[in-house]
């Protein structure tokens, strides 16, 4: 059956222009590096985990570094809420329906913060995986978490989302027996966007790997406040 | 501990003015009244189950309405393949890295398709639960699925979603064994935002629920076509 010649077509529709702020996310990255305060931009789906991972990783990390949170979210402040019980400073940084942060809104939020004397501040992204992925918010690397109820064919869906991430979590490895996942497959998909991602299997439920991720954090911030 | 003042802020970022695109949708709509084709509008976070909840749903109303879908995304067109195999019209929307289709975007894309003839046409829109509530795509009726892997809490974190749409589709109840998910939970927190939301659990990879779905959209339709 020919289905490309009768019922299958793909139209493009003409992409908006987004404008373009590169120019500030550098100087809010230059502007880090000489505090020597590491930013990282935490992105996922909705319920992929973020704030349990957050929690999880400030647990393992807060002994030895002086970590910030700012939680972007359209509306609610739960997860600021659920931040600061772990006693790190939090923000919640409510973008007024917008689906992403750019780095204007990054350093607003960082300005009202506060960053003096901070290691490492996480920046917790909106929930989404097409916007946060097209505007850089300066921060110095990125990440994102793909949960296993999400699927391994995600990077085919949110290609650009994976190319930019120097960090992939996989959360929710508990419910593996319980989701048709194939890790070598999602393996496979991102290395071809972005040969360079680092992968880490994680559940932030039971803390299963998040000493590996802990680990990466630490070597980021080491270098990041080497001259 | 008082959290609020010494760790915790709300920092309202100002709202970007988004596009009014309310005129053009309701003059798509009454478009389709004329023509008796019923429009809806499919949102969901990436993973969700659109694609897989549209092919059942499919299977079961095919024989009694002429069906077509519009798959709107990103970049792939790995859902219109999936669809185009039940043996229905479809067609692969690209968004060119838009994060959400509006209703100039979803006329683009009937007019491309070309409507004539068909009683329902599903609108699988981009996998995101925060821009395609902003943007009325001129459908008749918006459906969002929600899957139990992501959490009760998101009308929590999602609000206006959950405000705009008509049905609520709680998909992956197979699973609701192995994650903290309080229906009951759910349905307060969604009919608190929108006390007409009408909630359907089911499981797409199953089947299960999937009639009480199919009634939901027989009504519909039968209902649009009246005069």
């Amino acid at each position: 059956m020919d289905l490309e010649a009768n019922m299958f077509k793909v139209y493009e529709i003409k992409q908006r222009v987004f404008e373009s702020n590169e120019r500030e996310a550098d100087k809010l990255r230059s502007e880090l590096k000489q505090r020597k305060t590491f930013l990282l931009n935490l992105m996922s789906s909705p319920g992929a985990g973020k704030t349990t991972t957050l929690k999880r990783t400030i647990e393992a990390l807060k002994d030895e570094l002086a970590i910030g949170v700012m939680e972007a979210d359209i509306d609610s402040d739960v997860d600021a809420r659920a931040i600061a019980e772990t006693g790190v400073r939090a923000i919640q940084l409510h973008t007024g329906g917008m689906c992403h942060l750019d780095a204007d809104m990054t350093r607003q939020g960082l300005d009202e913060f506060g960053v003096d004397g901070l290691d490492l501040v996480f920046l917790e992204n909106v929930g989404n995986l097409v916007c946060p992925a097209e505007f850089d918010t300066g921060s110095v690397k990125n990440a994102m978490i793909l949960s296993v109820p999400e699927g391994d064919d995600k990077p085919l869906k949110y290609p650009l989302m994976f190319s930019i991430c120097h960090v992939l979590l996989v959360n929710k490895i508990d419910v593996l027996p319980y989701f048709d996942f194939d890790m070598a497959a999602l393996t496979e998909r991102a290395k071809k966007l972005n040969p360079d991602i680092e992968i880490i299997p994680i559940c932030a439920r039971t803390g299963e790997g998040i000493d590996v991720w802990a680990n990466w954090l630490r070597r980021q911030v080491a270098d990041w406040k080497k001259d």
